[in-house]
């Protein structure tokens, strides 16, 4: 069993090898490559994921898997060698399903549609990625099509995300939700807005770079394992559980647009980076699901890094760093300017409450184009049409409409979404099971310090990776299953004490 | 006939994409990757280098090229398909001879060292790298070792390198070369050395890069095909034809450092940019040999860039970019400023007429080192002694002694060193032709232009790529072998004049 045990695992870091290969191509492509790199870019990142798919779907793991099965069944449930097998099994009847010349395909067509995308978007220009985006639909469906037996055409691709969540579960938390959002949205918004002006003064790019790094090594973000580049649209990626870095942009005149980004890529990237170092190159070696992943970038971002106690303690340095832009504003003004809602265009610049409005809208849109009852040509007035219902708004052009996100530029179209609004919902969840056992964590943050909240994080959620699915987590972290409770408690009190509703 | 090459080209495309992946992995660990990413870093290069390997030395591979014998025999020597499938057998031959498990071990090996080595030079720790390249050596005999027949041990190292080259016959060169380089050596050095306290004064980072890529996109260096980071030893690497990328280093003392290293690393790229892009990803698509690739770095750093025209010209451009530094310095100090002969320790900065003499102490070391009749323990001290014995001088530590180059901390101990003074020959062969035909190339450059010795470099050498061998691409070009005469010529001219001789 031993050997058969060790044969799987080789042959499963093999498979990893050639995947975080192929996500240097990729951090590469979005960071530091020529133009001149793209075509040959996207052939060799399509090679290096169908060998990742013909090595992880031969026909011997299979046969590993079932010689120790026997040996999984003999271990309890939460042993790290019964996880592996579990979780292996589980990839492997998903992957053996999908022909590696699919993957191959799919993997060309999307480096070339995301290398369009960095062009056609600056140019508002999306009727020359509409083919592309034809044909991105054309593979997700096919993709789909591989798991015959689904209720909704979305779910096999919800599923790959956030494993154990259908078109239906989702559309009914997110109705839940909805029904919650909407009221508050509409009390605050009748109110006066903040002003935000204080953000839109001239901030030097470098300072923001090093205040904002500054906070991360704070949070507990490791620079030895990690580094920050510039990109287009900011990302976290991981090459191994050594190396996990993050990406962000900047705008001289919006002082949180690259700040909130980084504590929000520094969230995921500090996930990954409190794995268990010994699921190193398996398939343990990563955050659980999109939703779980996004509950920590949340957690960091918004749940901390909004919090007027962070800022008590950080106002000042912050200060210092930009005296000319900032002498002048009181904390009270600069609190409420990062926490301003307003019914906005983008959603990665969304306050937290309309913020899931954003992704409603989306996640709609996917499941509409995937039945067929939208067409691809007719997305950009149906986005228009969509903001102006849900939010009260319309984009100018198609750059801030439909062009937005990357998502669909550079990956399917189904399931992409879901997992930001889960995410906000699980951040909720686990924020209050940690204050339940240390209520001195809000104490800490105002005084800069985040050793309990991240030490609390890395125990319960970071150091097992994938070994527990979503729900699980869930389960083992709060005693039950997933319940927008925490998160609409957390928004009420925040915005209710802000707005003073 | 048409379908075997077609499936060759495809299989040839997919080691391709392996190797140039591989390539990305080793630029990220030399320029950006954060030192946790080291150890997943070594393995994951291990790992694509076997799967390249097996992927090459597939048995089908074999059997494409005995099938396509006939096609071949059936053109011209000098046809792209005949090209290919020549060139493709070689290295099928020399690459089935090494099994797989040697391959990833060797860069397994390769990579950890070259990581030890960026932390052990700057503390001057030979020792702690010790054991390490006694094992490069003992590997680089097994490699060696698996073409028997040779009459050196070095010769498979020097031929993989130097296609066409023995131990035997780059000794012959080398003794020639010394023969006149010595006393000309000691001509120059028994004159009062030249001022150059006008390069060691403050040269801010970002104006000396900013003048160095100015400079080589005169050249001809696409930066649409490539760019130029940061690193601790300078190279040029390759992704693809359309991303050829070059690295350096600064130091604000020295002006001269980081620049002729960028001219240097721009004549290798645009060797690669100047391919036929008809040979993407094929064996045919790199540089014929490391002696006929320097021949282009050296063309362009030191035939071009220390060249008197030259600075007619671009001297003015730099006075204004360093007012404070340059203003009172006149071109004629500046001009022996960067080409003052010295003995010296450092290879990368040496001039034109010293460099070939510390080429050959390392090259006479590896061949000691592989023979057995020098020791690794010794090697320091060796090394001190013959550069006391060679060019009177010693270093005051291993750092600018056996530690400064990186080529047996980051490759194998053999064939790494020739290509260098190969390099230098070859360049005054081919400048000496191409004068032939354009006479008028010394005027132009004298005017900043670069278009007619770039257009003949990429018509008669770059466009080629690995088409013919060096020894067939002097002959092409020359009408005769490899000779020193044109590279003596060019030195005795230049240096003759400089210093009265």
């Amino acid at each position: 069993m031993e050997a058969k045990l060790q044969e799987l695992k080789t042959r499963l870091m093999e498979v990893d090898d050639l995947e975080h290969a192929n996500a240097l191509l990729a951090w590469d492509q979005t960071t530091y490559m020529p133009p001149g790199g793209a075509p040959a870019r996207g052939r060799q990142m399509a090679t290096l994921a169908r060998l990742a798919h013909e090595k992880f779907t031969d026909p011997a793991i299979g046969k590993l898997l079932d010689d120790l099965r026997p040996y999984e069944e003999s271990l309890p449930y939460d042993s790290d060698d019964a996880a592996l097998i579990r979780v292996t099994r589980r990839e492997y009847e998903r992957n053996t399903r999908i022909p590696s010349a699919f993957v191959a395909e799919l993997n060309e067509h999307i480096a070339a549609t995301y290398q369009s995308w960095t062009e056609a978007r600056p140019a508002n220009d999306f009727a020359r990625l509409r083919p592309a985006l034809e044909k991105t639909l054309d593979l997700s469906r096919k993709l789909a099509d591989f798991f015959p037996g689904y209720e909704h055409i979305a779910d096999p691709l919800i599923d790959f995300a956030d494993y154990g969540m259908k078109a239906a579960s989702v559309r009914a938390v997110f109705a839940q939700l909805r029904e919650q959002l909407v009221p508050l949205v509409q009390a605050i918004t009748a109110q006066p807005p903040a002003d935000d002006s204080c953000l839109r003064r001239s901030y030097p790019e470098d300072q923001q770079l090093a205040f904002g790094e500054a906070i991360i090594k704070r949070f507990g973000y490791d620079f030895n394992r990690g580094r920050q580049d510039k990109t287009h649209h900011p990302f976290m990626t991981k090459f191994s559980l050594g190396d996990v870095r993050i990406t962000t942009r900047f705008k001289e005149d919006d002082l949180g647009y690259a700040l909130f980004s980084t504590l929000h890529e520094a969230g995921h990237a500090m996930y990954e980076q409190g794995i268990n170092m010994a699921y190193e190159a398996s398939p343990l070696a990563g955050g659980t699901s999109a939703g779980v992943h996004e509950s920590q970038s949340r957690t960091w971002e918004n749940i901390v890094g909004r919090s007027r106690g962070f800022w008590q303690h950080f106002y000042p340095e912050l200060q210092k760093t930009f005296p000319d832009q900032l002498g002048d504003v009181p904390l009270e003004t600069f609190y409420r300017a990062i926490n301003k809602v307003e019914r906005s265009l983008i959603r990665t610049e969304a306050d937290e409450v309309t913020y899931n409005l954003h992704v409603m809208i989306r996640f709609d849109l996917e499941l509409q184009l995937l039945e067929g009852s939208l067409e691809i040509r007719d997305l950009p007035q149906v986005w228009h049409d969509r903001y102006q219902a849900d939010l009260g708004i319309t984009a100018p052009d198609d750059r801030d409409g439909v062009l937005q996100d990357v998502h669909w530029y550079g990956g399917l179209i189904g399931g992409a979404f879901q997992g930001y609004t889960l995410g906000n919902i699980i951040s909720g969840l686990f924020y209050e099971a940690a204050l339940k056992v240390h209520p001195e964590i809000p104490g800490e943050i105002a005084q800069g310090r985040f050793d309990t909240l991240h030490g609390w994080l890395k125990t319960n959620i970071y150091q097992y990776g994938s070994k527990f699915t979503a729900n699980e987590l869930i389960e083992r972290v709060t005693g039950g299953p997933l319940r927008i409770e925490p998160y609409m408690a957390y928004l009420r009190g925040k915005y209710g004490e802000l707005y003073a509703l």
